[in-house]
């Protein structure tokens, strides 16, 4: 095989096996052995196993920030359905790695594996304000769309930790999150608002945003008016 | 001084060049010029730097996971607040470490640390979850409130990096995202709307919940009947 096919397939090997077990727990061995090449034949690739994970690392990365790539069309809230079901999709194959990694697995301190995790983070963000129709974001808006991803990482971690909820329901649940958080901003602040309203004006009736404010309708007592 | 007192006097010496400057960056010298002593003597009460910082993160864990220890009276969002308000406090007083700390400072990849800020976590979230008077929480519950508490931690990371809003906003948004988080989980599962019916039922006309609900009545479309 030339040197690219064989770094390619060690990686697509090193991520099905940290995908299922602790990146601690696998041996340099059972990736030689699982690629069908001797032991000194992966260290002539990769210098050691940080290395390949690494390289292991960066390509989740790479697959997990495209997933928010999609088209700019229809309602934003049916845009961000489907970016949960790829994220769930991502999640679900890389079960394990990802959990050890955000929970601190072998190489969760060094800087470079908090650069590639930051890295991913900061093209969600960059993806959701392009979703937005949004340049410059305030302050409020920037909380407000990095607090979601941070968000959908915490329900991501706590999904695998048991799936005790089915995952549709959560990525419905992120998406409403999303609403919720913006609207929470918006209550306060007029730009916020803007971006409510132009969010909420191309869902149609049956779209995940005003399905959510109907069944808030019937749980909240309706504000009474003051006393003057 | 006794010992005790020497090892108490070299960690709050510690919390606070921690708290101004990255951990990294403080050296040994300093920490002993700061507390007045020798260098040495500082190695005759904690083997190195990485010891001391870990019991300075210890102590700032201990005095943060005491700030969600509020008394159960009156309505909960009250309650809440007032957390926030302690809990940004105490992001003002060690900010730079918190910071460093959580974003992957020298010892951010450690089991020990990871240990200890898991700690912090579990016990806010158990102090939350005695407020809400719930002993066991169903999975939607739980992650509800774990979701609110990665939340707080995005929130003040954020406000450190330039502190672009006031820190009373994001105090009480921060009460505010705990409503609508419980409120989207409420809106499709009876448990968490019985929480949330609970949760309003408490409040005065002019507390956090109902305010929130007043304004965002103002900027979301009023539900349509659908025509059956």
């Amino acid at each position: 095989m030339a040197v690219e096919q064989r770094r390619e397939q060690l990686i697509a090997v090193a991520l099905d096996l940290f995908g299922h077990r602790r990146p601690d727990d696998v041996s340099i061995d059972e990736i030689a052995t699982a690629a069908g090449i001797s032991r000194p034949l992966v260290y002539h690739y990769f210098p050691g196993k940080q290395s390949l994970y690494e390289a292991a690392l960066r390509r989740a990365a790479d697959e997990l920030a495209a997933l928010f790539d999609e088209p700019r069309e229809g309602p934003l809230g049916e845009r961000l359905s489907r970016v949960m079901r790829r994220f769930f999709d991502f999640v679900e194959e890389h079960g394990t790695g990802f959990s050890a990694l955000m929970r601190g697995g072998p190489a969760a301190g060094s800087s470079r594996t908090c650069a590639v995790i930051d890295g991913v983070r900061q093209a969600a963000y960059e993806e959701v304000l392009h979703h937005l129709g949004v340049q410059s974001p305030s302050p409020r808006l920037e909380l407000a769309v990095r607090s979601w991803i941070s968000l959908t990482e915490t329900t991501a971690l706590l999904w695998l930790d048991g799936r005790r909820i089915p995952r549709a329901e959560l990525e419905r649940q992120l998406v409403h999150d999303f609403a919720a958080l913006t609207a929470v901003s918006a209550a306060y602040d007029e730009e916020m608002a803007e971006v409510l309203r132009r969010l909420l004006a191309d869902e149609s009736d049956r779209g995940p945003f005003l399905d959510l404010i109907t069944r808030l309708a019937v749980l909240t007592p309706q504000p009474q008016p003051q006393p003057s």
